[in-house]
């Protein structure tokens, strides 16, 4: 039987914490005959304070080894101040642009169960599914010049650089259009192509793809300003959203907080698939961050990181049957009641991090 | 009597008919003998059918001759396709960068009376009062290189730069903390820090003012994606934000639509004091765009392009008992009741573009 190497990278914050509940579910898996093998090492924060580096070359041998890599969260003010290059952000940066994981998804559904707890009205987000489709290793994150220089009269300039290649364009757009058609066949790609060199060019690539591979699926256009109003006002008009890097940080970012399931949404990263072998390298990682302000008190949802593994299950190993046992443990376990703090019922009792593991291990 | 110099630029879209509708109100004042000057000129894609470009010469020397500038919004499928240099909005890009128009006051305001007119949660918006101060004159809508390059394998690469030198940082900086001052003495200050020079910059300028010449105001900084969930999670949090560009753009989109109000807000443009005189050119516009939809219908809330005509009194007037005189009768006519379609009471008949001007001006 195939094993199914997993590097763990708990990081920062609540990262440690929900990747423990993590762990048990794996455990189960195998004590079930599913062969993972697993290995945990530092990234973020935690990285820096052991070895100066946001993450060691010996766990990115690793990474680079795995088949897939489930990632808790990094960052803390703790750290906002060490220098740039080795702030707890830039091991995850590295992670994405070494292992080339360039199309990050990033689902945004609205539970039933949980629709009250959104700052929205009901109606706007209930049943919302969405799915933000956003490029990971192009854009402003990673283009050169990216510098703050000195200039002679003793002020100072910095500088981003935003740079797109068509194949960047064309690989996400692929994979937006992929994915709307298991869906409901809609997508809207996010630019600024009013005020952007790289917005312009963005939609004409989008549209030749369209145009010469998937002209069965619907395509829209949409400025990301505006993007970004019609997900708080309508977010059920939208189906498949693919853009770019930044807006798509700040997008995602939006339609996750819109589902009041925050606590709940995993993320895929994946990269190329290898055309002689079909597999593809991946990250798999929770949509919420490293919380430090309720790290280690056992208040956090673990439904998240254990969601992305759930992922991992789906996407890279292939274990469909798994995967639905999972989601079908987890959502048993939410219509329980069994919830922490940021999706109990009104007036429901909340239970601890470890609850909810233990809760779905006993449902699996 | 001093004579105001104002220059009307309805542009496109539902632009002129709400700009008729201010046309009103200015000559109301000017009956009651405060002395107006208008001419009226063409921007944005009626300027590009008319001239071939999106403003023409002789109407950027009005507008620097002008004593404010009214502006409606420009844009529309039908530009789609023209040249980038000539698309509608670079005449709204030229007359920010040559007036120096740095600072864009964009208040997002939830009226009471409009609060079920939010996707939010009532108890979210009501009350709802914040200033989204945004860079407007630097960053990467202004950056260069800006362009898309063909390689030599026949591939392109398109390119846009995000520059800030210290001057800009610091003066809108200074906006923000002297606005906060006046309202609730807290300033958020947004960027991503943690993937951008810019946004490490950005901070670094903002500390550094704060702590030189506004420790009496309370700043805190946060993660641009981060202040896109929390507006939308939790918005009465903010007092005043300052942010770039581009993150302004869409965070002060955001905030616009939560109030449910978005035919109702106005903005201001601002440039630097003269130092000689004590004026500075200013623009006003509504934040909402040009609505092609429902553009020549007489459907158009007037409201927002009517607000900016007060902070124009306001800010480029000191017109204050007039500004006040303006808001009052805008309040009383939402009271009213006459509104138009977005922001009619449920159940209630909605009335045209024309009746909310002319009831405004009866009830002044
Ligand atoms: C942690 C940070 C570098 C990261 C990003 O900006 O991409 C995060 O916000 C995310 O969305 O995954
Ligand atoms: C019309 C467009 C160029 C403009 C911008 O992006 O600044 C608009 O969205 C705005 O916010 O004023």
């Amino acid at each position: 039987m195939a094993t199914h190497k997993l590097l763990l990278l708990p990081g920062d914050g609540i990262g440690p914490e929900v990747m423990r509940e993590v762990e048990k579910i794996v455990g189960w898996f195998r004590k079930r005959g599913v062969g993972f093998e697993t290995e945990t090492d530092l990234v973020g924060g935690s990285a820096y304070d052991a070895h100066g580096a946001s993450i060691s070359e010996d766990a990115m041998k690793l990474a680079q080894a795995a088949d897939a890599v489930l990632f808790g969260a990094v960052g803390g003010a703790k750290w906002d101040s060490v220098p740039y290059a080795v702030r707890p952000e830039a091991g995850l940066l590295r992670l994405r642009k070494d292992l080339g994981l360039f199309a990050n998804l990033r689902p945004a559904i609205c539970y039933p169960a949980l629709a009250d707890a959104s700052s929205l009205k009901r109606e706007v987000v209930e049943g919302l599914d969405i799915m933000i489709v956003r490029e990971l290793t192009g854009g402003v994150y990673f283009g050169e010049p990216k510098e703050i220089v000195t200039l002679e009269d003793g002020s100072q300039r910095a500088v981003d650089t935003q740079i797109y290649h068509t194949y960047e364009v064309e690989r996400i757009a692929r994979v937006a259009f992929d994915l709307a058609r298991k869906r409901r066949n809609k997508v809207s790609s996010a630019e600024k192509f009013n005020v952007m060199k790289t917005g312009v060019f963005w939609r004409q690539v989008v549209t030749r793809i369209h145009k010469a591979e998937f002209s069965d699926v619907a395509l829209e256009h949409v400025l990301a300003d505006n993007c970004a109003m019609q997900l708080v006002r309508y977010p059920k008009q939208f189906d498949v959203i693919v853009t770019d890097n930044l807006f798509g940080d700040i997008l995602s970012d939006i339609a996750a907080m819109l589902t009041g399931s925050l606590g709940m949404l995993p993320s895929a990263s994946l990269g190329a698939e290898d055309p002689k072998t079909g597999q593809r390298k991946a990250l798999y990682e929770p949509v919420h961050g490293s919380a430090p302000d309720i790290a280690g008190k056992g208040l956090a949802n673990p439904i998240a990181m254990i969601g992305s593994f759930g992922m991992a299950l789906r996407y890279s190993f292939g274990l469909l049957d798994e995967a639905d046992r999972l989601d079908r443990a987890i959502a048993n376990v939410l219509a329980s009641g069994t919830r922490t703090k940021d999706i109990a019922a009104p007036g429901a009792n909340a239970v601890g991090t470890q609850d909810v593991g233990d809760a779905i291990v006993k449902e699996l």
